[in-house]
């Protein structure tokens, strides 16, 4: 029996480097690109089709080797611009077939999903052996050792629920600090976790931070600079990175830059923001809000303190003394935009180029990713949250708690329930409009701070979310536990999903699940195929999917099912046989064939034929 | 029996003035949209969604109006920024299904295809009433006034053939003149153009005269200044627009700019080029040519002469005294691009500005669309030749010429033979991924002097001819006949095709034919629909397609088949009948149901049933 919806027949390629000689060349070097073409799929002639200076060129493709089940064609190209677009054409009677980063398709396609290799630095090296964890510093762990009671706060008990939409949303606070972080340090090195995201640290007026009164420190109540020093030092000796949060869109109503413009209306301060004698408050807020000043880029002088000056924002924290290894974006999609204000591509650049002058190693990651294709073209952010291409689609497909909506996405209404095979063209749909290094270094995650818990939205079924983590980390991209989730911490929405975690009593911890998620992250840093594999689809059936991450060296399987169903995918027509269970279900052969009662998954390493 | 592939089942909205009540609005305006959705079409709650300054919005659609056969609902948004991205979405019962300008999809999409508005004043209104000729001034006719020989010439008798690929292929001189021109516009006015393409009138060194010399002088092999006035004037008594032909990328090898850099290592032309040593001729060319020195855009004087400066060359032919309506821009898609260096947005905006203070309805449409997304964004070009959504897909479904290839586009490989869902998934492609003003200010084609003849693709097959001429006059677009093939002259690829018209002997044209575009070229101009009415899809079978222009006071539709077909349309499910046939078979009722042993079409009113 065939199996359905994978590529078995269809020719491949994608921008890992099984296919490409150079993933980060530079203008003018040749490149040697590669294709595999099942025996199976038949053409007369095969081409490449590439841009140079603008213009559509046409080359061969030269046989470069034939086994048993496939050949290898490759060509090659040099590399004339910063973008090299292309794509490829297979030849036949009568016909021709596009191959492009969405697929094979048998009528014109856009250049919108061409491949495309980006002449430029090749992103950090690091965040592809990283696996991350999210923490919502108020809410992770506390030490004691602060006891700060800032006006705006309403104290909250450790391990009391959050109360929800409420007067308390955003001023419940729980008292996490750093200095709790650090002595968790253990416990996430346990884990296996190497990389920590903050949402911010500065200091505000709420408990999520994102309202900063000065992003020159960490807030005095989570332990400030001392504490953030203190934890820099841990986490740097049990080699977990930093990233931190930064608005560049906003700060806070209580930010020092807003002070001094109101008091001085000849300050430099004042031409950061936008101000509107219609405004009761006299300045435009985001989202229409008092509480976070929407920032102007028309500032030089904002450049300046945010990205531009040697000291600035950006570039301090990612110095080798403070020790930051990148940021997160907030709202990067919004960021320099207001009416018929658009620096968002400028801002954004500064930004990048900042951060790459101060630490070439920098992670540059930014929430949502699908509004300007300028946002992950290679030259703007490294990678976006993928939402839109990981997180929603997988979402409809697993979800069973009709409760939850999209709401975090603008989407006021309940989720719908798709199959695999609309899963994977949602995936599609936006992984194919990226550089292929746009997606790897993308942020992959099941939930986060703004969500639903990923095990409130499977109903608690540890099953679906064993399953839903073994994609998450073996997909390409970098990987983030919102933290929590390894022990099964529920929530219906994001202020409801920010629970703390009861260090004292953890007989309500999901510890089974803890061992799982533990091997999953082992898996993810140690694997080649998972760390820089290529992807490729085998099976996309209704209630499973199943891909291939290939390497020179190594090819692995891995299958996600959400739920009861008898599984039956064949890699022999991909050329291999299981050569070791590396999680999952023990099997031999070439053949992955069982029933399941529950969501079930698998990852093999495989050997060839 | 339903009719195949067509939208009846489907929400429909485009960008026409039908849904969108200003296509042109200002920021801070607001806007009422309109979607129709058929009774069969069931969901709970629509919504549209859009983005406001970087952020995905939400807002509820309402019932507007119910009819027997449809429902429209409206929704009004306030125009926040100069690119308003908006979709609409269905929610039913576990599903939502997404409708953007592709269509209707059941899983995410992404952006690229989101209908689009632009804050920006309209594309120029005539446009929608025009129908272009194209002319390659040294083949159209000849007055007998001008007889220069220039040094590169071979002179050519004028109802010789050209010689193909030769020594000769760009050398031929036929001798067409602007005088000859300007003795057919009575013939012109009779065939029912109101605009010219001309492929550049600039001195030059070849007959195709994309290698300016000057672009300060019409050639004076073709009558220079003096006839160019002279033409000016009556063209313009007979209601004639003229659309000149620009090489913003490079000029010629002759040109005084380059000679003055030559001699002039500090003149301010040497920044106009790339100078390189290690080229035997010392500068870099277009394609790697000596003959065309590409323009470098980092030269701000070099911007000063070609568009900035208030006699510059963009300009100054477009003043109320020179009186041209508009440029078409050689190879844009490569202009300003070389190597590391892109300018290719600046000075797209560049001309286009450049262009709008001069003359607030001058016309900017460039060679090629699909590379940039920004080429057709609203804010750069107004629209492209149309060979990616048009003229290669229709080519692809039509012909019958095995020896065409799609060269001139880069592809040197026979032409596939697609079917009709093919064909409109093609043009589909192509035409979502831009705004609507964009399709509608790009110019339809069935080829150019770049191309083969359309007749010698479809093996002189007057009927098809028909056929695709129908499809030209009927889509969204401003269509440009390639002078010649309205008396179906033929010519297997670019130099062969640019065949000179015989005035002497007219017994080898086709004049049943000319008759016919005749017909259809005043249907054009003169029905409301086909000027401004959106585009929706009735019928996509393999062999005939069909399709709905309408707006609020007019219905038609256009049946095209390639071949022998047995047609079966019914329009009764649209909620229309025929009122009467306006070219074509005259046919009464909702149901058109015919046999053809050939090629056939029909354009019909309608009226609600």
């Amino acid at each position: 029996m065939k199996t359905k919806g994978g590529s078995q027949d269809s020719p491949h390629h994608d921008g890992s480097k099984l296919y490409v000689s150079n993933i980060a060349p530079l203008i003018g070097e040749k490149l040697s690109l590669r294709v595999r073409v099942p025996n199976s799929y038949i053409f007369n002639e095969g081409y490449i089709r590439v841009y140079e200076d603008g213009e559509p060129r046409t080359y061969q493709l030269k046989l470069e080797k034939k086994l048993k089940h496939e050949r290898w064609f490759k060509v090659a190209i040099r590399v004339t611009n910063i973008h090299t677009l292309y794509r490829f054409v297979f030849v036949g009677e009568g016909k021709y077939e596009w191959l492009n980063a969405y697929g094979l398709s048998d009528h014109d396609v856009h250049s919108n999903n061409d491949f495309h290799i980006v002449a430029a630095p090749e992103t950090p090296e690091w965040i592809g052996k990283s696996v991350f964890y999210q923490i919502f510093p108020d809410r992770f762990a506390k030490s004691g050792k602060v006891n700060l009671q800032p006006d705006w706060a309403y104290p909250r008990e450790w391990n009391q629920l959050p109360r929800g939409r409420s007067k308390f949303t955003g001023q419940e606070l729980y008292g996490g600090d750093l200095y709790g972080v650090e002595e968790k340090l253990e416990y996430l090195k346990g884990l296996g976790v190497n990389g920590i995201y903050f949402t911010p640290l500065f200091p505000s007026q709420s408990n999520h931070r994102y309202d900063a009164t000065s992003f020159d420190h960490v807030d005095p109540v989570l332990g400030g600079d001392k504490a953030f020093k203190s934890l820099m030092k841990s986490a740097k000796s049990n080699g977990i990175r930093i990233l931190g949060d930064l608005t560049s869109n906003h700060c806070g109503a209580g930010h020092e830059w807003l002070n001094t413009a109101k008091n001085n209306p000849n300050s430099k301060e004042r031409s950061f923001f936008y101000w509107d004698k219609k405004i009761k408050w006299g300045y435009v807020g985001w989202y229409g809000l008092e509480s976070l000043p929407k920032l102007n880029y028309a500032s030089k002088a904002l450049r300046q303190e945010m990205y531009e000056a040697k000291n600035s924002i950006v570039r301090k924290w990612l110095t080798p003394n403070v020790g930051m290894s990148g940021w997160r974006i907030d709202v990067g999609n919004m960021t320099g935009v207001l009416g018929s204000d658009d620096y968002h591509d400028e801002v954004m650049h500064g930004i990048r180029n900042a951060m790459a002058e101060t630490n070439s190693q920098a992670w540059l990651v930014a929430e949502n990713g699908d509004f300007k294709a300028s946002d992950l073209d290679g030259l703007g952010w490294h990678g976006a949250m993928n939402y839109q291409g990981f997180m929603r689609p997988f979402w409809n497909w697993i979800n069973r708690n009709p409760e939850i909506t999209g709401g975090f996405q603008g989407l006021p209404f309940a989720m719908p329930k798709i199959n695999g095979s609309q899963l994977v063209s949602s995936i599609k749909e936006f992984n194919a409009s990226i550089p292929w290094r746009s997606l790897t270094a993308s942020m992959l995650l099941l939930d986060s701070h703004d969500t639903a818990r990923f095990r409130t939205v499977v109903l608690g079924d540890r099953k679906a979310h064993t399953a839903a983590m073994t994609m998450m980390m073996t997909y390409p991209g970098v990987p983030s536990i919102f933290a929590g989730d390894e022990i099964g911490l529920e929530g219906s929405w994001g202020e409801d999903g920010r629970r703390t975690i009861n260090w004292d009593d953890t007989s309500k911890w999901d510890v089974e699940f803890l061992e799982e998620v533990k091997k999953l992250i082992s898996l993810r840093k140690s694997q080649k195929a998972l760390i820089s594999g290529g992807l490729r689809w085998v099976a996309i059936e209704d209630d499973y999917i199943a891909y291939l991450r290939e390497t020179k060296n190594q090819a692995i399987l891995v299958l996600v099912s959400r739920n009861e169903a008898s599984i039956n995918v064949d890699i022999g027509a991909f050329g291999y046989s299981i050569d070791e269970t590396l999680y999952g279900k023990k099997i031999r052969g070439s053949k992955i064939n069982f029933s399941s009662k529950s969501a079930a998954q698998g990852i093999w390493q495989l050997k060839a034929l």
